[in-house]
């Protein structure tokens, strides 16, 4: 296998309308797949003068950089190809725009900083923190103003937690059209955040018996405001300054950001500035004109805030095609649900037909991804593949022709339906419909 | 509160011998802290004008940056102190060398990959993954070469463990000696790592029944190598290709380390390309001359794998004195244990003479750092921070004075003993010992 040949193929998938989109017959599916596991294809030593090759190898021979040339260090050259990818066509302008998270790169279930995608509607607020101010005010006992400082003298929580846009795969409601798992499912990253109960905070203003509601805005251009039920802010709510251990980055929201467990993503105000507490909803517009869905009869989903039961398959995908041939291949990808826990996942080789149970691996947490895998000894057939989460209330991941059959296809937002990728015989790999 | 000041503050905490070091007796230590917590010092808004601070933050005028200006995103610029540090008087050569995570400025329990700390022994081996071999040979069926992608093959796992230098805190055997954590117990990090298992890779080469040990090398100019025991191998070690999330960082062994939890970081080979499967161990450098410890009687302690049980608060310490005056007070550290699962944290403010039980947050994984919290109400009286850690087999942390009377204090290795901080009035915050 060449490296540079997988990294130019990498650099080559680029998003695409899938314009060859292909659609298929469930009943004429040929599957691939066989029950037992066969060898790995490691040369044997003797035969192939691989110990020689071993020998040659060029950076044994010359002292490497010593420690202090990286105090923050970066990701080797060799892997210049994983970055957040954003697509010119789709927005009039970057500053209001998305970039998506390469997860067919990634493996676990914590998304590095470096490539948690991003969503702005006014650019990225670049914040001196130490001149950075949350104020909290309305229905309460004592209007506040806390700096950074403040926050962080409140009893702290550690917690990882997924954050999904409520437009993940939204372009997939009128059928396959992205052809690359980072930008029909690259809307979500994974990581813990360390920050303070919201409860806490809200207490510590006292919040008069009449307060329902919660104003909630962002310190950047687009001054981001959602509507926030009491109910969820006393819950399980976090103010976050750090993500993955260190300070948030800008992108999401530096100094300080609300976290939202399980909710879509446009909620989770970053830049966070202000809380105002009220008895209603404020209907702004990014819980109106946006952020609702339009059914097949006109009217309009609303408050539609917690993300459904979902999952992909990261790998293979059209942008990590098999460059293996047949026999071991390890099919690997994420589940979560905004409801809590996976219970299960299944995966289906055969677009639907048959399903068996994948292998959930690593932690389980409440509203985070989950890893799964399934290992089969592919044959070299054609694979229609297929993933299927179940949540812990039950919740089971739909198709995408039964959530059109309820919700249409006007929709943009929370489209869950279970996701297929063709790999061909040459391990070429696409975004297709089976029906 | 100043940003900039303390950023001006951390950057003058660099390294230094503690050379007013100061030796409290136990019985003379003024404690404070209170049980009661009192209000957060956050400003009345309609008091302080502070809402008109707010309509002024200046980041909300402008649009900032959009998506794709970082394809790879970096930290914001004030937090440019957040880096690993290393000590030019330490070593010969930055070659041979190590730098330090700083610990003082992170919480929860993942390191994030920019910041983890290095120790190099021939510099850091720049690979290119698709040149790369993993060869296992010696005492098996067949001896056999792997190439990266063909790893990839085996089922994979996730989990996160805790990898400490056996150096760690080896300067404090003789007395408090580091003004600041990131150098006193910065030779530590945690990630999630994703690999396979080695008892699955060694199955496929088959292990003849004489082999009892590995030598495991690494493909850097040192060619760094360790003898580990059959057992640990089969038991849970992993051949790693990520951590947290993504490609192995280059000075973490891109693109493949060892994974032996719960044991000296030194044996966790970097850059790793062959694996000799043997009868006895191969008494190399690094676990002979090196990585051994010297008792008072002058014979030396040898394979001493495991890590010990240990903790320490990373804030306050010396490079995070407490900057807000009295009031809630957040102790924050870590603890951690080779044995399994850290059960319990105990914090002193008193040098020792009083513990009360710190609260465990977030996840509890075996061989993984634990993030603890103490939230007290400082009433501004000089403290003595100390934590005590208990792991699961229960294992107490001894003081150091304990670990020197059976020890000595010829050791480098091996020092988990309980760290003091004072914490003097002004807030400042010192590397001491309480005898």
């Amino acid at each position: 296998m060449n490296e540079k040949a997988k990294a130019k193929s990498m650099a080559n998938a680029q998003i695409q309308l899938n314009a060859g989109r292909r659609s298929f017959l469930k009943n004429s599916v040929l599957v691939g797949g066989a029950a037992a596991i066969g060898a790995i294809s490691a040369t044997p030593a003797s035969a192939s003068g691989e110990d020689v090759i071993l020998q040659k190898q060029d950076w044994r021979t010359d002292l490497g950089d010593g420690v202090g040339t990286r105090p923050y260090g970066t990701p080797s050259s060799h892997e210049a190809h994983v970055i957040r990818r954003n697509v010119e066509w789709l927005t009039a302008d970057p500053v209001s725009s998305v970039s998506f998270t390469p997860l067919h790169e990634l493996d676990g279930i914590i998304t590095p900083n470096g490539v948690c995608f991003e969503r702005h509607h006014g650019g990225i607020a670049e914040i001196d923190p130490a001149a950075h101010r949350l104020m909290i005010h309305g229905l309460v006992d004592t209007p506040l103003v806390f700096t950074l400082e403040d926050l962080k003298r409140f009893p702290r929580e550690n917690r990882v937690h997924f954050l999904e846009c409520a437009a993940n795969s939204g372009m997939e409601w009128r059928g396959a059209q992205l052809n690359g798992v980072q930008f029909t499912h690259g809307m979500i990253h994974n990581v813990m955040y360390t920050g303070v109960k919201l409860r806490d905070v809200l207490n510590e203003a006292g919040i008069k018996p009449t307060a329902k509601w919660l104003l909630v805005e962002g310190g950047d251009a687009s001054a981001m405001t959602r509507s926030i039920p009491m109910e969820k802010a006393l819950d399980d709510c976090l103010i976050a300054f750090k993500m993955n251990g260190e300070a948030l980055r800008p992108e999401q929201g530096y100094p300080m950001r609300l976290v939202v467990p399980g909710w879509e993503g446009n909620m989770w105000i970053k830049w966070l500035r202000r809380i105002e507490v009220g008895d209603m909803p404020w209907q702004q517009r990014e819980e109106t004109s946006k952020y609702t869905d339009l059914m097949p009869d006109g009217r309009a989903r609303r408050f539609t805030w917690q993300m459904d039961v979902k999952s992909v398959i990261t790998s293979p995908s059209p942008q990590a095609p098999v460059l293996h041939g047949k026999g071991r291949l390890v099919i690997s990808g994420l589940a979560w649900s905004g409801a809590g826990k996976v219970s299960r996942v299944d995966v289906s080789i055969d677009g639907g037909r048959n399903w068996q149970p994948a292998r959930i691996d690593g932690p389980s947490f409440t509203r985070s991804v989950h890893r799964f895998y399934l290992d089969i000894d592919w044959n070299g057939e054609p694979l229609y593949l297929q993933s299927r989460a179940i949540d812990e209330e039950n919740n089971v991941q739909p198709t995408k022709d039964a959530l059109r059959a309820v919700r249409g296809v006007n929709s943009i937002y929370h489209n869950n339906g279970i996701q297929t990728w063709y790999v061909a015989k040459d391990g070429v790999t696409e975004n297709v419909e089976v029906s």
